[in-house]
Parts: structure tokens; C-alpha cells; sequence
């Protein structure tokens, strides 16, 4: 009798696995590896003996010598059932790190493993400095650390008096997808960031790009400035560019360089009237009509245009994460890039 | 003609994918989650303007308020064909990063993907501070930064003469399995590391245990003594603890509470001799003698006794990790904890 009950219970589970809607995940391949960096040189330091755990055995830790610094991680995914025809390549938005794509605050499914789902090979990193990418005290500069409630704000969960310190007295917009619930959770995903090391995160992912691409290169936020900077180093490479609420589009001066990656920008809701976001969304769209005058394939979605509406900057944790990355991958078929 | 000639690329390709061995990895899901922390409350700063992207829209930063630390980040790969019994823990050393387990930095398969594919449902996370993790500038003293050269003699790739900044004048111990043409990619791996927060480290590896046990633990160099503890804390919850490479055992006082957790001990080679490494082991032996004196289950493995020559301390980098990978599983089959 307790073999058919717990029987019973494992049948439930599964039942319970597939009443999710959720299919098992068949990957050919899935791994990771680190690309770029450099090593400098450090000298005329002294030697220090270090205890690298409490009561442990002393090690001499010699501090000169050569150092790698600004290489970045990558992690990828590879589909069996391969529907996208080039590889995406998912980079996040500033202080956070490849996990932005990964399962939502409030654990649901993210971008990742729907576009895996989609049949995308997924190539997800954590941008130079942040994560598994590792830092160094070389940079210049000190590095942001932003508080719980700066967020709330900036990417547009609530207006400018929302934020409150007791989580049962912040306010949202109306019809808010972020999941708020989960925001404190949300917060647990930020990482420090500096603000000096553009060059150095744009170096080390134009050698992912020479290493994996041609591809789709999906960028958020801060990453949008690296997206198109990217793809202006390397226009052969990147066959496709979707933006998401990107802070910055490219260089005016080299749009020719782009006319033939086709863009795609996603604008979440209640950017127009938003003190700082109406001048982020009017800046890209003044760069878009200068990459589109030179020829250039430019589609941008405000997405309450598109009858979705409530969404806030982090588009991929919103509750309708699965109706934008639709449209996204409706795009990309569109567009020839997948089946 | 030229459908034709895609198929056969096509099935070429999926017959290379074969001739690799490689099956594809059925997962029933994947995804991450952070765990533990707390919320620091910080006072009396200047509220300061960013501008977060350069020639971006400047942002209001008020540097007071609540700050979310020491979290720590987890990812999970749970295989459609279950047969571990019970989840597997993998737990990182010092200085590095989840990215331990995975690709190994010559690109071979590492020990996360192994025992994804010997059916453990595998959680492998960034110890608190670390990669996804993230940190703050509220731990005390300062990070340790480790020039390139400093692993190779303290993880045994050779000896104390050894090291040579040109790669083509390093030496190695006789037969020895880590992948040293990709030593300077293995360096890639590395994160900073502090020397003082080993408490807030164990406290959210505990958060973990309490979220996803019972389970094994596998704990590897630093992370050793990390076993050790959170098993005393939760001796109901570690079923079993993989010790790869302890640094340390755990309190001679607490053996008791870990009398029905069996622990299994791998060394590899070339550490009887190492003026550090025997020091470490042997610290490692006396602990082990006083737990199995008040009845705990204690198998040490020193890999050359098993016919496992030339390992690192980085064993499951090493060329021969496959290997070691199957007399771990294997050990966890005889303990009844896999099929």
C-alpha cells in the first residue's frame, strides 16, 4: 500500500509538472567560458602570508606580478530543436547581470529558457566587471552601489512619490506587470557598477561577437549604448539588433555602417510622460530617424501601442514577459532570423 | 540541389554531434534564485547626480536608505531522467566562482553537466560575495586580488619552482591532469575575495539548505569547511557531504551530529609531499579519525591509491575528471543516495 501511495504521489507530480504547460528542455549542448580581458603588470609591492581560511595553513601570497583583468563570462544554451537561424546573444542592463533573463523575481519562466524554448542557441553573459566576470581594483573611479528603493523609480515601477520604505505603502502606475510582490527579490539580483568602463566592456564584447557571431544581439537598458557600438565595430557579425528599452541608440556619424542590421526597439509603458524617461525614449527615437534616413531598418514598439500595457523597465520580469518575447520572436521570424 | 546539400550538411552536423558521444541533456527545468541576506540601513550621505551611460539623461542617487547585501545567487539544472535521490549541492573555493563546475577551460565537459547527466537534479552556486552574487563595500578589511601565477603552485599544478611568466618555461608535476594549455583561461575564472566573511557565507549557504534539502553537498577546497558547518547546523538536512580538496574538516566538538551523514574525501595527487598540501590533508585525516571514532561513515580517497594519477587541485578541471566524477557517483550509489 505504500508503494501505491507514494506511486500516487510521484504520478500527481508529474501530472502536476505538465498541468504547468511546461515541456522538458532538450539541449545538445550546454556550457560556458570567459572571452577578453588583458594582463597588467604590478610591481615593487610586498610579499604578504595569508590565512585564506580561519585556522587554516599560512600561504605566501606574493602581490607582483601579472594580473588578467576585464575578461567577461558567457553562458550558452544550445536547442535541439534548432528554429533560430543564428545565435542570440542576451546582454543586460547596468548593476545587474546575465540573470536579468533568467527566472523572474517572483520564479517565473524568464527570457532564457523562452527563447530556448523558441529554438535559439542562447548566449547569456554577465557584462565585463559584473558577475562571474569578475573585477579588479583597477578601474578608475569608485564603484555605485544603489539602494533598495532607487529602482522602484528609475525603471518605472511607480511615479516619483511611490517609493516607500513599508512595502504595503508603495504605489505602482496602474495595471503594473512588474511582479512587486517579488521586488525586494528582485533587488537581491543588483551587482556594483562603475562608471568608467564602457571601453572595456564594449572591447570584451566585440570578442564574444568575433567568436560566436554571426548573430541576433538582444540588449537591455545600459547595454543598449554597448549594442550599437558593437555593432558598428562589427556590422558583418550582428544581423539583427533588439533593443529593449535601450538608454542610448548609436553613433549618428557611422548610422551607413548599420543600414543593413535590422533593429527592433521595445519601449515599456508611461516612458512619455516621465521626467527622465520621455528624454531617453525622444533621444533613441531622434537616432532611429537618422539610422532610417541613411537607410536603415528601424521598427520601434511602444508596447501599450501594441495593446500591451503596465509594463516597467525590466520587460523580461513582467508578468507578460511571454506576450513580448512573442512579439520579439514574431519580429525575428519576420525578419527571416528564425522559423 | 541546394535543399539537398543543407540536409546533408545538416545531418553531418547532427552525426559530428554524435561522434562527440555527447546525448542531448533532457532537463524537466532549469532557472535561479537568489537566497539569504539582509537589508543594511545607511544615513547621513549626500544625495549625488549620476549620469549612468556617458552623454546620457543624469539620474538623481540618494546614497541613504536601504541596501540589500549578502544574498547569495543559485542556479539549477533538474534532469527529466531522476536518478539521484536527492539534490546535488555543488559549492565552489576561494576566489572562484560556481563556474568551477562547468566547461572546463580547455572546453571539455565539467562535473556540472557529468552529474546533470548521471541524473542529480544539480544547484551550484556563487558563494555570498562572489560572481552573481554580488557584494558591498560593507565587508570589512579588503579584497584579495591573486596575481596569475599564485594557483599554480598552490593548487599543485607543480612545484614551488615552477612558475614562469612565458608559458613555455613552466613545469609541471610528472603525469600531471590539469589542462595547463588553458591554464591562462583558467585564470579567467577568478573573482576577488574577502578573508572576513565567512559567517554571512555560511549563514546563506544555510538559507540554501533550509530551501531545497534534504540533499548531498559537494564542497570543494575553501568551501570544505563550509560543508562542515552548515551540516552541524542542519545534520538532518545534509544527507551526504563530497568533500573535493577540503581545506579544513570541520569542530572535533559537533562530530557527533554528523554520525548518519556519510562523508566521502577526495585528494588528489602530489599532496603528501607539498609543504602546504600535506599540512592541510593531514589536518583534514585528524578531524576525519575523531569523526569516525563517535560513529561517523568517513571514506578518503587519495586518487593515486585508486590508480588516479597526476591530479590538480582543481580536480574536476583536470583532464581525468570524467574519471573522478564516476567514483564519485559510484560511492554515491553504494550509499544508496542514486541509482
Amino acid at each position: 500500500m505504500r508503494v501505491l501511495l507514494s506511486s500516487l504521489i510521484f504520478g500527481l507530480a508529474t501530472m502536476s509538472a505538465l498541468a504547468d504547460g511546461k515541456q522538458p528542455i532538450v539541449l545538445r549542448d550546454m556550457g560556458s567560458f570567459h572571452v577578453g580581458g588583458r594582463i597588467v603588470e604590478v610591481s615593487g609591492q610586498p610579499v604578504r602570508e595569508v590565512v585564506f581560511t580561519p585556522g587554516g595553513v599560512p600561504a605566501k601570497v606574493d602581490p607582483n606580478g601579472a594580473y588578467q583583468v576585464e575578461q567577461m563570462y558567457v553562458q550558452y544554451f544550445l536547442p535541439q530543436d534548432r528554429r533560430g537561424k543564428l545565435p542570440l546573444l542576451m546582454w543586460h542592463g547596468g548593476g545587474l547581470t546575465g540573470v536579468t533573463y533568467e527566472t523572474t523575481p517572483d520564479g517565473r519562466e524568464g527570457w532564457l529558457t523562452m527563447f530556448i524554448r523558441k529554438g535559439f542557441d542562447v548566449y547569456i553573459s554577465d557584462a565585463m566587471e559584473r558577475g562571474r566576470s569578475g573585477w579588479t581594483n583597477m578601474f578608475k573611479g569608485e564603484p555605485v552601489f544603489l539602494p533598495q528603493s532607487d529602482p522602484w523609480v528609475r525603471f518605472r515601477i511607480g511615479d516619483a512619490d511611490s517609493w516607500n520604505a513599508d512595502p504595503a505603502k508603495r504605489t505602482t502606475y496602474a495595471g503594473m506587470q512588474f511582479p512587486i510582490e517579488a521586488y525586494d527579490q528582485f533587488i537581491k539580483q543588483g551587482v556594483p557598477r562603475w562608471l568608467t568602463t564602457d571601453d572595456q566592456i564594449v572591447a570584451a564584447y566585440i570578442e564574444l561577437v568575433d567568436k560566436v557571431c554571426p548573430c541576433v544581439v538582444m540588449v537591455h537598458s545600459q547595454s543598449g549604448s554597448f549594442g550599437f557600438k558593437v555593432a558598428e565595430a562589427r556590422p558583418d557579425k550582428v544581423k539583427a539588433l533588439v533593443a529593449v528599452e535601450p538608454t542610448l541608440g548609436g553613433d549618428r556619424a557611422k548610422v551607413a555602417l548599420l543600414k543593413n542590421t535590422p533593429v527592433l526597439v521595445v519601449y515599456g509603458d508611461n516612458t512619455k510622460d516621465h521626467p527622465r524617461w520621455s528624454k531617453i525614449r525622444q533621444g533613441g527615437l531622434d537616432y532611429l530617424a537618422v539610422l532610417r534616413g541613411a537607410g536603415g531598418s528601424v521598427d520601434v514598439v511602444d508596447l501599450p501601442d501594441a495593446g500591451l500595457k503596465g509594463n516597467s523597465h525590466m520587460v523580461m520580469m513582467d508578468k507578460n514577459n511571454g506576450e513580448v518575447a512573442d512579439l520579439i520572436g514574431k519580429w525575428l521570424v519576420t525578419r527571416g532570423l528564425a522559423e
